[in-house]
């Protein structure tokens, strides 16, 4: 019998992974190819095809309702990606056209924490919420709002950056061309930041010391798991900013839940404590011990797919 | 021939004003009572069934569809009032059933911020938006968002506290027991508080001086509009605050236009040159001149009744 099916594709920076859903958050195939190498995006829309045609034939082509694209700065409303910095191409990028011209179907598209906000909804760790807010802890951070069961996308399409609110006035620079952005201090690229710049200022023995200049995240989370007071510090101090940062976003939306994704996420218990302490201190009574600090309930590769499909539904 | 009509109560700390509204916000009937003298909640719910049975009668109990009321820290979800605060009764105010069990009528309650922001929305400035966000500067900060077309209440209800998200990390005491709370800055009280700091700090001439110890905002704006250098200063910061806070708000739920009600808001662009200037200064390029700021298009003792009225649609 025939059952009705999205394909759900996210595009990142270096890999484009896809796949076909049912309407319970199965998959029942993916794939992926390379986002880079295409000398133009209508190159890359032309490896799509040739990669999904057989995929969309396979699950039959009527049965697909249509397709949900994840990517970054990609706008609900229009369509395009209209400044896609992560991405090989210049220029605004007319997305939902140039997938609808080629695979026949209906196409929508968002950015990719917002993506995710509706795969936790649909299949995840926010099933049957109706107010909660994605955060995903990468190499930057995205946010995705959710008010009485919909995504916030704003007037525009670009609402919910939690990450260029301004954690610290006058902070760190940040690649936006503003200063004390949240993304500067509570990402992956954020704790490194903040290691490298002790290590400059400070003399603690620390096992991180001996990696000073390319020290990674995942070697912050290795020396902190391994008990190292400077790495744990940095835990402690990363968490403080995001704890700050989510108590005042939970002041407008009032969520029921915040749920993490991503590199930085997988640390657990080590960042988040910190985060429940800070966010706790700096709540308004009326929001205390009420948000849920929950993990994203999908494995990486499989997030991204069914949150893009759940823009199909 | 009958039309459907709304009953609008706004309650508020000194005085309580009702109205018969029609759909089109045009009110056909107003009064009010005190809400201070009465000795307990009961007695205040007995004072407003005698003042509003006979405007009821009038029009025709049959035509009333519902009464909307405002109140500080009305809960939509619950009908309560869980911590009256700014009202002369203790403890928890289970209103929506009081109310009920008075006039046999539906009854709907948010907070004051919420039911302006739907007044706005339905006869006022925000009519035919989808995503604003109201605040009312007056002794404190109210916000009500907007998002699809939705009040956001959160999971609790409880949603839209700018005027409690950290303006200043560490800053002034507020009343709610944290630091540096946007509404010791920027509100009546807040511009207040600035100038009789300054005053104790400074030197400069200012015909504030002459009030040390018993400044009102109005008295800030009079001087303001008289060229007080000192004056001028204080709606700059106060502006400044303002600003830094809102573009963060923006960031979340990206809004077409931010609309400004209350005392405050009065000084018009004494304030608001400031608030603009700051607030775009600290948006994120793709925000940036697209959020207006207007001011609310209701007189002030209109407002609150064609804000709570608009609950019942």
């Amino acid at each position: 019998m025939a059952q009705p099916l999205a394909l759900g594709i996210d595009i990142g920076g270096t890999s484009t992974s896809f796949g076909i859903v049912d309407r319970r958050g199965q998959i029942l195939e993916k794939g992926n190819i390379p986002t880079k190498g295409h000398a133009t995006v209508h190159d890359f829309i032309a490896a799509i095809k040739v990669a999904l045609d057989p995929i969309i034939e396979k699950a039959g082509a009527d049965n697909i309702v249509g397709i949900g694209v994840g990517a970054p700065n990609a706008n609900f409303y229009t369509g395009e990606i209209p400044n896609a910095a992560n991405l090989p191409w210049d220029g605004v990028i007319p997305l939902a056209k140039l997938l609808t011209d080629a695979l026949h179907q209906k196409v929508v598209i968002t950015n990719d924490a917002n993506a995710a906000a509706l795969g936790e909804m649909m299949y995840g760790a926010a099933k049957g919420m109706k107010d909660f807010i994605l955060i995903t802890l990468g190499t930057g951070v995205g946010s995705g709002f959710v008010a009485n069961g919909q995504l916030i996308y704003g007037h525009d399409g670009f609402a919910g950056e939690l990450g260029h609110t301004i954690s610290v006035r006058d902070g760190r620079d940040c690649g936006c061309g503003r200063k004390g952005c949240m993304e500067t201090y509570a990402s992956a690229t954020g704790i490194v930041r903040s290691a490298e710049l002790w290590l400059e200022e400070r003399t603690d023995e620390t096992v991180l010391r001996t990696h000073k200049g390319k020290i990674t995240s995942k070697m912050v989370h290795d020396a902190a798991v391994d008990g190292d007071a400077f790495a744990l510090e940095l835990f402690a101090y990363t968490g403080m900013i995001l704890g700050q940062t989510l108590a005042d976003a939970v002041a407008i939306t009032s969520p029921q839940a915040i749920i993490f994704f991503g590199g930085l996420a997988k640390s657990g218990e080590i960042l988040m404590k910190h985060v429940r302490q800070h966010m706790e201190a700096n709540l308004l009574n009326v929001y205390k011990n009420k948000v849920a600090l929950v993990y994203s309930a999908f494995a990486d590769a499989d997030a991204a797919i069914l949150g893009a499909s759940a823009l199909v539904w």
